[in-house]
This record gives structure tokens, C-alpha cells and sequence, in this order.
């Protein structure tokens, strides 16, 4: 086990209800708030409402910033920068799923900079420069990304379609509303991609090469296991608050930094990913049902052992010292099949993307891969396999 | 599911050397420690010095209160707030186990109290009067409590033997440096108790009535399997630096409050050891060992399936349901065997305890149990199934 610090500070507020409290948790940690979020949907299932509301009574102001997309960009988020310094805003408040708190994560670190805030996302690196950053607080309304007590935001740059991400503890939201019964409306195929990315999240954990993780581990196939079994309960039973509530922790945990202390994730798949969305602008959890069988088939004989594990712990496979192959590639074909059952794609084909344009993705994806490490030709060759 | 709130804001400085660091973080939150610790193990094994050093070194100034005793007392506690308020220490700082923790944070809510200590202790509903509390540093050297993170204190009132827990958002640490070199001198039955007491709060909190908790059981299992695996390795390798960081890592993750949002623990097996160390001054984990075969028994036709998932799931025994008391009651017995395969008694009369004062226990535990509530003659019935 590697040394580590863990810290996660973030007040997450789980229930019936939650988002009609939120003016009394804004309210601890500013005076005016930037309300940011994406499309009609939080207007349409009375979310939007009741977060206005709350606000009203708990005597905090805002002004809003809505339009958030998928893969939320940068030019919304210079938008928002702008606005809160005009408007001296001095919290920034996400209301909608991964792309809506990203989208404000950027917004308040840049609301506190002189530079550019791409500055921080075009090099890694760069992240320790930030000084500060407006408090960020969130009514959860799709569990996927676990942004809502992460470290991590994700935006894209239209300028060359790059996705970029940025990591740093003044990221972390200040507190977190999640109401599972605000997915009831949630259609089925944006669970399924819900689902598969935090799926994702616990896989980029699990394969790692630091050794003696035991309990992490456990704790990670603890997660996997609830998400393959939910997802497809979610779908059939949409309004089932329980069965809500289990994907939406899941979601939370999944992300919130606890589960890799101590080991390194990969986070190769991830990054071959950022590529199709950005390019394509398909969803990030239906670009992660196609890279990640694609990923595990070609790299599982760099850690043959890791691979056993999760074909057995998690998929369910007879242990079988024989044919380690054959286990491992069953392990692999049902993961495959459990992405088709809830309805995602698990091939390029699927979601209407041809071969011309792989070696560029390829090329700009760059080396990826921290515990398997991928050269451009090697992601080339994934892209192939997942044609 | 039920509704919940999580929020555990300690920073956990896990690792190699983790104490030497103890100074910078002690420094972000006062100038004056009192630095509490218990007899001459940290003397011995070089904790002390470090921590002593490395708070000379970012300039810390502090005064000492050790003496600590497992199952620590009021009257210590009433020492250090006096030495607190007298000395103006503006920090307090444990250095061991659980009981170091806990006498710390009871000397940290008092200190800003004009109440008497033992005020917050004797009622859990006067937790909700502390107006505030001194920040609490920890330096760990003993697995076991899971104090370094958590929202509890429990301490002993010499006058009657009242051992009584206090909850509180105020209680939680501000840091806890965390170095599992300093487990490499704990003696064999030290770091039994130490397992004991980890598994017994996985297991209160995975008896519990509160339906759709899958993810948490699943977490809970993981950890508990965990500890099954690597208590005995402890033993045979104490100074196996990973050996000794999964079980680190598994005390803290225990009781952080992670693993039991959304449901409600059960509590009635620690109110029911509380009266045996309370009065016979016993290590609170070789207690456990003892009350939790014993209360296993008593109670698992009140919730059969739970039993049944548990020993299918945590203690490796077939499933099958054509003789479901033969399931549970193989899971309890090989919970036991696991308790004395690393050295703990699991009866009264191994502990030297006779039948003398079991009414008298019984009687003072009161009615315990949230899922399952036992009065005194239950309580009875239990110690003296564990004689």
C-alpha cells in the first residue's frame, strides 16, 4: 500500500426532499450565488423550483447562468467567470449532473484568477497554482460523474474539440443535495450511461499495480457489484426510490477519492474515451461501454492475476487456474453483455462512428495509462478492436 | 434506505513517517497543544519523540498530560480541561489508541464549556448543547477505536463505573496522522483487541432492521472480511508494514460513519460490554469477543435472514435453506473460533469474570439495542450465555 492523505470534506445531504434545503446550506457559505445548470429538465421535474424557492427563504440571492451541455465547454464557463465577477456572486451553485458541476467547478476557480482558467486545464501541472476558488455547492439530479464530492473537473475546449481535465482540492463542493427521486424522470438510456460511468470510475480503481490493496479491493468489487445490479432495476422500475438511492451513493463513493487511497487507478480507458466524446460529442458513459471492453481485451495479459480477480470476485466466473484466458475473457464477455442489457453501445458501429478519424484520436489521446502504460499505436489498436 | 447526512472532514495523513509530520498539520490549527497520551509505550517506541520534535520544529508550543488508562477516566479528563483552560491551549493533541482520542475529546469539549464534562456524557441528548470545542489532532498507534475520524467519545466515571458514550459533529478530529510502523511493537493480544474492536463495529452496524442497504452490506462484508484475513497475520508478521496497514485502514474506514448512512446500527452488544470493562477494567475488545457469540445467539431467529447473509457472505458458509439455524449457527461459531484463534477469550470465566454480578450489569446496561431491543433479563440471559 502506497502512503496517502484522505480528505472529503464535502456535507453530502441524502434523501426525500433534499434540494428543498439547499438555501439553508448555501446560505453557510455565501450571500449571492450563481445558479448554473443545463437544460429544461430540472424546470420540467420541479427541481428548479423548489432550489429557487429555498434560496428565497434562506435570504440568499443569485443570478443564473443556465445551457450547461454534455461535455460542457469552455466558452459557457468564460461566460460564467465573467458573470460572477460583474456580479460579485460568491458561491457558484450546480444544479443537474456531472457536466452542470464540472461546468461550475471551472467557473469557481476562475471567478478567483486573473489567468484564463484553460491555463489550468491545458497542463496538470498547472493545477497548484490555484490560490483559491468561490465555494461550490450542488443539487445532484443524475448520478454519474461523482463530481458532486470529487476533486475532479472535466471540460472541453472547442478550440480543437480538446476534453481536459483538472484535479485539485479547491475543487471539492462545499456541500451536495441528493434526492434520488429526482431521477425518477431520468430516461432510461441516461441511466445506462450513468451507471456505466461510474462503473468506470471503480474499474480505473481496480486495475492497478500496487500490490497489498486488499481492502480497497473488496470495497471496489462492493461497489461494482451494486452498480451491476441496479442498473438494469433502475430501468425496469424507474420511480423505485431504493433502488435509486443505492446507484446514486454507489455514484457518490465511487468518486469521492475514498476507494484508491493507497493504490494509483489507470485511467487509460478514461482518456481513450475523452477522445470520442470530444470528437463526437456522444455520451461519456455509452463512449466508456465501447472503450472499456475493448481496453480490457487488449491489455488484461499485462496483469493476468488483477484480471482473475474481477472475472471472479465481480463477474462471477468459475475459478480456474487451467485457462486463464478463458476465464478472464468470459469475465470481459459479460461485462460486454451487461452494457447491451441496460442498452448501451459496446462498438464504435454502434454509436455511428467510422474508422477515418482513429489515428488522430489516437495521436492526440497521447500516452495514457498509469498502470498500463499506452502509446498512441497501442490506443490505435483498442480503437480497432471496439470498431 | 433511510435519509442521511454524511460529513467527515478529518484529514487522514497515512503512511510512513506520517507522525514526523504532525507539527505542520498541528500548526493550522493552534499554537499551544495539549499533547495527552497514556503510559510509556510511545516513549518506548519512538512516537513521542517525533511528534515532540516535529512540533518544536514548526513551532508549536505545548504542555503534557499522559496517564492515560484503557477505558479512560473522568477524573484524567477533568485534569487535562483545568491544564487547558489554565494554560490556554488552544489545541488538542492525542498521541495512541482509542482511549487517548477519547479523553481528548472530552478535554477538548470541555475546555470550551462552563458545564461539568461528565454533563454531556450522562444524557446523549445534552450532545446537542456543546457550543463548541477545541480542535483535536491525532496520532495513531493503535487500531481499534476507529476515534481518529469519528464522532465519538466514550469515557469511565470512577464514581459507580458509568462508562457512556458522547456523539458529536464537534468531536470529529481535524487531522489524524496515521503511521502503521508505530502497530510493530503492539504485543499479539493488543492487536487482537484492537481487531475485535473493529469487527464489532463493522457487525453493530450490519445488524440492522432498515431494508435496501445493499451497497453499505456489501462494504461492511468487505471490511469484515478483511479483518477475518489479516488479524491473524498481523500476529505471525507483526512488522509487516502491510499487514498492518490493511487493518489501519480498515479501523478508521469502520467508524467514519461511511459505512452506516442510510441505515441504523444496532449498539446493543457495545451497551452490553460497556458494563463488563466498566466494572472489571477488561480490554473493551476482548469484552466483545466475549458478548458478541453470545448476543449472536440469543438474538438471530429476531432477524434470520440477516444472520443467514452474514455467514454466507462474511464467514464463507453454504447457503441453504433447509436448515437455516444450521447456517447461522456455524456463521456465530466460526466468528468464535476466529476470536480465540487470535488469543481472545469468548467466556466470561476465561476473563476470570464469575456469575456474582451479572444482575447488576444487566440492570445498569438498561434496555440497549436499536434492532433489536433487549431489556435487562435479556441482557442477563446473554452473560450468562457467555459464561
Amino acid at each position: 500500500m502506497r502512503d496517502f492523505t484522505y480528505y472529503n470534506p464535502t456535507r453530502i445531504i441524502f434523501g426525500r426532499g433534499a434540494e428543498e434545503k439547499t438555501g439553508r446550506y448555501a446560505a453557510q457559505h455565501g450571500k449571492k450565488a450563481l445558479l448554473h445548470y443545463g437544460g429544461g429538465s430540472i424546470k420540467k421535474n420541479g427541481v428548479y423550483d423548489k432550489v429557487v424557492e429555498s434560496l428565497r427563504v434562506a435570504g440568499v440571492s443569485f443570478v443564473e447562468l443556465g445551457g450547461v451541455r454534455p461535455n460542457p465547454r469552455l466558452s459557457l464557463v468564460r461566460e460564467g467567470i465573467a458573470l460572477c465577477k460583474r456580479e460579485k456572486a460568491d458561491l457558484v451553485l450546480a444544479v443537474g449532473g456531472g457536466s452542470a458541476i464540472d461546468s461550475a467547478k471551472a467557473i469557481a476557480v476562475g471567478a478567483m484568477s486573473e489567468k484564463d482558467i484553460w491555463y489550468y486545464y491545458e497542463d496538470r501541472a498547472h493545477a497548484k497554482e490555484i490560490t483559491g476558488a468561490l465555494p461550490v455547492g450542488v443539487v445532484l439530479t443524475i448520478p454519474a460523474a461523482g463530481s458532486e464530492s470529487s476533486i475532479n473537473s472535466v471540460i472541453t475546449n472547442e478550440q480543437g474539440w480538446y476534453k481536459r481535465g483538472l484535479n485539485s482540492e479547491a475543487l471539492i463542493p462545499r456541500f451536495a443535495m441528493v434526492n434520488p427521486e429526482s431521477n425518477y424522470t431520468l430516461p432510461a438510456y441516461q441511466t445506462a450511461c450513468g451507471c456505466a460511468d461510474i462503473f468506470a470510475h471503480l474499474l480505473e480503481r481496480y486495475f492497478t499495480t500496487v500490490e497489498h490493496v486488499d481492502l480497497s479491493d473488496r470495497l471496489i468489487e462492493a461497489a461494482m457489484r451494486t452498480v451491476l445490479n441496479y442498473a438494469p432495476l433502475a430501468q425496469k422500475h424507474p420511480q423505485d426510490y431504493d433502488i435509486r438511492a443505492e446507484i446514486n451513493w454507489t455514484g457518490t463513493i465511487a468518486h469521492n477519492s475514498l476507494l484508491d487511497r493507497g493504490r494509483i487507478g489507470d485511467w487509460g480507458s478514461h482518456a481513450i474515451e475523452h477522445e470520442l466524446s470530444g470528437v463526437y460529442d456522444i455520451a461519456h458513459g455509452a463512449g466508456l461501454a465501447i472503450v472499456l471492453p475493448a481496453w480490457m481485451r487488449y491489455v488484461w495479459d499485462r496483469m493476468p492475476n488483477r484480471f482473475m480477480q474481477f472475472a471472479v470476485r465481480v463477474m462471477d466466473v468459475d475459478l480456474s487456474f487451467n485457462a486463464p484466458d478463458l476465464v478472464v475473457g468470459e469475465g470481459i464477455d459479460r461485462l460486454e453483455r451487461f452494457f447491451r442489457s441496460i442498452g448501451l453501445p459496446t462498438r464504435l458501429s454502434e454509436a455511428n462512428i467510422a474508422d477515418d478519424r482513429l489515428r488522430e484520436m489516437a495521436d492526440k489521446a497521447g500516452p495514457v495509462g498509469n498502470s498500463i502504460p499506452l502509446q498512441p499505436d497501442d490506443i490505435l489498436e483498442i480503437y480497432t478492436l471496439a470498431l
